[in-house]
Order: structure tokens, then sequence, then C-alpha cells
């Protein structure tokens, strides 16, 4: 294999059994593929539609429901009840509404490896990249081609290096990094490229943290967001499957597109300001905004360690009257780890409600929906103009630590000062 | 005052400070009036159009959230936002959407007093019979006349008598007593009557399954469905407030329109079948028909004592992966005490989804909708076509040890044979 590649390019070179360079277009073959029940339904359509009737290989396929769960409407039930049958009949595991969200789901039951190629309809699928996979969201055709024969076209991505340094300071972390990244390199600094994390501020990295991180690259345009894999991505994995070991670091003198660089020592807690992702200022500047639901969960943020961090902030207090608090551990385990912690028994007495595994109101469909002038603040990773709910409302994005210390007092609040 | 009366002609009397009989028509005071998040904007619309400006007793009046929380519409939001507003104005409590479904919270937090005149915006406000008030569902304009003038006119009901004597069999309790009524009296034979409950197995049940009985007085047509206080019943308020005896026991020889009787000893557990609450029969003769979605919650059964009856029917065993089961404590009380009992934390292992406290699937509005031809098991109070999603769904009623049971196969099953 040639010198000078990417972790993206030595992905695609793997896979494809030959030299593979950015820029080129190659046909190569998914490792896994993910539907939920959102985009399912179009997908298993198109399937349907090329003439497809077996699925290229059922157990490469992950199938779940999360956005809409339980059914929030008669529509929604009825795409669980095509989605289930297409399951059974195809042979598929069907993690059904049990499991959690999608993205968090695939990675803990070990559906991704480092190296893999996986595409899922869903934009955040690029976070599976936390465990060195190249994924990347995909459309419902390009799905529906994916189900069938289990490969697609891609051009392999030009690469923008990130290297983090230094130590994160008291109740900053991966969230405030990547909200600096967006707001540094723009909502389409990435477009089309990938984005590769290194640097010892991501070798000391939990993997919720990677996970954070890798999840928002699509905020930047990015196809994939790579952290390759190294000791703690293994210990991560260690008990989640049986991984072939993979030479996917990329070389030193890899050919990126750009670098850039970050001492997250002087980072300050950063927050997305409405209605951009990449508008993002540091706490500060928009301490004092009154807000009136905070949501601390997603595939985002949806973590133990997320829970742990807005735990930590709330102590032994109680959150304000003012706001409603929502707060949704990722996944069944995220939730049985967080509740056995103690931390969902002191979340609910502090007067939060705590939903069941679910994308919850990240994307504004279910519920934690707003009204026209209410202010949300969420841990998740879009704050787009209507994405919680009205047109006229307004969405600020953070980290957890940021989500409970602002929901201790009804505004946002500097977590370094609770 | 005079002799043979009902306990409902002693509490109109005794408000009335003169003997009251059935039949009589007389404006009564308000001790409490209920609203929540969905009939509560038509009351206050009402309110405001009989030119109301201030609530005639702001301590008088129980807000909250729980039908649709967090908010599963924008215009549910401004619904919120709304009532909010006029809380706030009025200096009315919101309980917000932090503590629960209504009718618990309002007899949680000690709201409703023995011998109160009670009146809700909500069909099951009947509830608050189990501590010995007259309390019943009220439209809005008739709300929007209370909230103003503190005081309705009522007809005093005429009264059922229901007496039960014996113990419940194993996994047989309060919930199969009340569906069996139901079979008995009809969905229509307690109209515009109250329902007086007595007899040994009365006095012998906890508060929670008095709960579930005068929660569905309703289901039979009842204005209320009351449980006379004693010493279980001030035993449950000791903590809540500082309640005034009151002498309201009904007379040895108060005239009843019609006397029943039970001996629960002989009784079986008992489901209502689709698509009407009084089609009634022991589990027996429906067991064996597949289940799509358990729900255990609501106001009906959603208490500690309904969780530990499931729980114990779970054990250690997991719920079947061909269904949904959906679990929701009736308010945060409940809740904490289900988590720290540790009963949440083995629902959630079993395959559950757990959620914060609301109404659920119970009114088929914010989650939990079923697909045509999909089948729910639930511990709530309605069966109607159509009442938790698709008109071509079925609902079965049932206990909570029936719906554990169900669960635990994927179709109904006597819980006596788990």
């Amino acid at each position: 294999m040639a010198n000078g590649m990417t972790v993206a390019e030595k992905i695609f070179s793997s896979k494809c059994g030959r030299t593979i360079r950015a820029g080129d277009v190659v046909m190569a073959g998914i490792d896994a593929a993910m539907i939920h029940d959102i985009t399912g339904p179009l997908a298993i359509t198109q399937f349907w539609e090329m003439g497809g009737e077996r699925v290229f290989d059922p157990q490469k396929i992950i199938l779940l429901f999360d956005h809409q769960i339980p059914a929030d409407s008669i529509p929604a039930a009825k795409n669980h009840v095509m989605m289930r049958a297409f399951a059974e009949e195809q042979g598929i595991t069907n993690y059904d509404l049990r499991e959690g969200v999608c993205h968090q789901v695939a990675v803990e039951k070990g559906r991704v490896a480092p190296g893999d190629i996986v595409v899922g309809s869903d934009s955040h699928t690029c976070m599976y990249g936390a465990v060195g996979a190249f994924a990347t969201g995909i459309g419902s055709t390009d799905m529906g081609f994916a189900l069938k024969y289990g490969a697609l076209y891609f051009r392999v991505p030009e690469t923008i290096r990130v290297d983090a340094v230094g130590t994160f300071g008291r109740r900053v972390g991966p969230k405030d990094l990547v909200l600096r990244m967006a707001g540094d390199i723009g909502a389409d600094g990435a477009t089309y490229r990938a984005l590769e994390f290194g640097g010892s501020a991501f070798s000391s990295m939990h993997m919720a943290g990677r996970m954070t991180v890798s999840n928002m690259a699509i905020e930047m345009g990015g196809k994939a967001g790579i952290v390759p894999p190294d000791a703690v991505t293994m210990e991560y994995l260690k008990d989640r499957g049986s991984f072939d070991p993979v030479d996917i670091a990329p070389d030193s003198d890899a050919t990126y597109l750009e670098k850039r660089g970050y001492d997250v020592t002087t980072l300050s807690p950063q927050v997305a300001i409405p209605h951009n992702v990449d508008n993002v200022a540091p706490v500060e500047e928009v301490a004092g905004r009154k807000v009136d639901q905070v949501f601390i969960g997603s595939c985002t943020n949806g973590r133990f360690e997320d829970m742990k961090e807005a735990a930590e902030v709330l102590g032994d207090d109680t959150f304000s009257e003012k706001l409603r608090v929502i707060i949704i551990p990722a996944s069944r385990d995220e939730y049985l780890k967080t509740l056995r912690a103690g931390l969902i028994e002191r979340f609910v007495e502090a007067g939060a409600l705590v939903e069941a595994p679910c994308c919850g109101p990240c994307m504004g469909g279910a519920f934690g929906l707003l009204a026209p002038g209410e202010v949300s603040l969420s841990t998740s990773n879009r704050n787009f103009r209507g994405r919680q709910g009205s047109t006229e409302a307004e969405v600020y994005l953070c980290s957890p630590a940021t989500a409970a210390a602002s929901a201790l007092y009804g505004e946002i609040t500097d977590p370094r000062e609770v």
C-alpha cells in the first residue's frame, strides 16, 4: 500500500484491495447498513421498486425504531408494522423500539468495526467514525440499492485533519470542542470532506466523547468524522464482538486538504446560537438568556458519561421550576448504567422528566415541541429554525454540563460558575 | 341531620347546611377544581367569555399538564404557554408537567379531602371518591363558571350501593372487581347515579385499589364513586395536609336506588373486550389472543401497588420480544417509589419502555398509538373503538397482573398460571 494516505483512503484501499486516493470513485462493499423508523420505510420501498426480493445480507442490516416511539401517530404505527414485517420476512434482527437511538445501538451492539464502510439512512451515521469506521448518511434511493446489492458508489473524500491537544478545563469537554470546530469550519466548510481527528486530547478522550465529536461531523458538511482506532477503541469494543485488527492509521505524510489545531486547555464552554450550528460563541456571551426547556440526550450526548457530567453539575440541587427538563439516555444500556449509578433517581427528584431511550425532542417530531417564542437549550446536534417545534422558537446547543447548569437557573449559565 | 342518608346526600347536606336528598337541585360551593392541558384552555376561555377576571380562589384550583407532555405538537405547546400564563396571573399553583397524571397528583398532594365537593374537567375526576369526596367530571362551560364563582348547580344523584366481601385470590384484585362491576352494571347502568362502595373487601383494600375502583365509576355512567372514609383513608392522608374529621358515613338505613353484592373470593381476573368497557369476561375466555402492545399505567392503575403487582408476575423473567411493553407510573412520587424499590430497573432490564409520568397511551393522543389490526392490552379505563389509535385496532382492559402475565407471552394470559 502506498504511503501518504489518510484514514479514509486507507479504509477504501483496504476494502477495495488496491490503492485508492481521495477523488477516486469506487464501488465498495458495505459492512453494515442502518435504517430507522423515519427513513426505513422509504428505503424499503426503494428496495422493492428496484425489484429487491432478498437483502444482500440480513446480518449486515441494522433495523430499529427511535424517532417516533412509542408510535406517536397512526402513520408512524403503520411504518413500524411495515418494518417489523420486513425484518421478519428477511431474517433481519429487529431491535424494534426496545434498545434506543440507532447510532448508539449500532455502535454498542458491536455492529460496526474499525475499518468498516457503513451507511445509514440518517445523517448522523457519521458517528460510527468514533470507532474508526468510514460511516456516512445516505438517502433512501441509495439505501434501497445498498439493501439489495450490499455495495455503493463512493467518491472517496479529501480529508480535513483536526488535531486537538491539551487538557479540558473543569466542565469543558468534547461537545464544546466540536461546537467550536463547527463555528470555525462552518456548516458547509467540510462538505464532501472527511474529517479526521487526532492529537493528545483525542487519545485521552473516552469513547462517549469521541462519539459526540464524530456525530457532529455532518454539521460541518462532513461525509465522515473518523477517530483512528487505538487502545481506547479496542477496549470499548472488546466485549461487543470479535473484530480483526486493521491497520488504518493515517500515514504521517498523509495528504490533507487542510489541517487545523486546537488546544482544549483554553477552551470555554461553547454554545451554538439560533438558528445555525456554526453560529457559536463562548457561554459567557450568551449567559443570562432565559430558557424554557432543557434537553439532555440524543445520539450526540445521551451516554452515561454525559448523564454523569450533568449530574455532577446538578449535585444535590433541584432544577428551576421555571423550565422543563427532559433527560433521555440514548439506549437501554446507557439508561441502565445511568439508573444503577443512582442518577435517574437524582434527576427525577430534581424535577426532570426522564423518558425511555429515543430521539426525543432533538428533531421536534414526537414530543418536547416548542411554542412560538419559546427557547430550548439542547445537547443535541441541530438548531435550525423550526427544528424543535415552532419556527418562531429558538434552539441553542451546548454540552450536558452547560445544559444542567442552565436548568438550575432557568437561563443560560456557565457551568464553571456552578 | 335526618337519618337514612347516603354518603352523597351527607356530603351535600354538610356543604349546604341543610338536609339535601337525592333529586334535589342545589347550588353548592366547590372545594377544588381541576383543569389539565387538554380541557383547561377551553375552560379558561369560557371563564374569560363569562367576564372572568379573578378566579374564585387560586388555592382551590389544581392546574397541571398530563395528556400531552412534553408537548407533542405546536398547538399543545401553545396550550401549555397559555395555561402557564393563566396560572401565574391568577396565583394558581402550577404543577406543570413535572408531577404526573392530574387525578393522582390531586389526591397525593392532599388537594382533596373527605367530604369535599370537587369538580374536574376530566371524566375520571370521580377517582377522588376514593378519599371520600364527591368528585365529578364537568364540561368546559361548567368549569368556566366554577372557576369564576366557586360554585355550581348539582342535581344530587340517587345512589347504587355496591358491597364487596371476601378476600381476593392470588393475582386477582380491585381492577378485576371494578371490571366485573362494569360488566354487570353496564356502561350506562349508573348514569347520573352515585356509586357507593363498602363491605369488608373495601375495608381491607389499600388506597391504590380504592382509587382504581372509584376511577372507573364513570365507566358505568356514575357521577361519583365514593368509598366512605375510614382509618385507611385517614392514614393515607395524614402527611398530605390537615383535614377536619367529617361524619359522612352513610346511614345504615340509607335509601339506595339499588344494592349489589360481590364476593371477591371467587372472582377471576377479568378482561374488558373490544370495544366496550362493559363487555367483560373472565380471562380464561380470552386467553391466547395475540397482543401487540401492553400498557401498565394511567390514573386507573399507575400507582406503586400496581407496579409491584406487575413486577411480582414478571419476577426475574423478560417480556416477550413479540410485543411492546410501556410502563408509566402515574406521578413523580409513584415513579420514585417504584424506582427505589428496584422495579424500574427490573422493568427496563426485562425490555419495557418506562416513560415519565403522564397519561401515555391511555387516550391514544401523544404516543403508543396502534396501527390497524393491532391489539393493545391496557390497565387503563376505556377501550372504545379508536381509543388508542386506529379505529381498526382493538383495546382490551385488565389488571396490572394480567397485563404483566400477557407481556411475558405476547398473548392474553391468566396471571394465576404464571
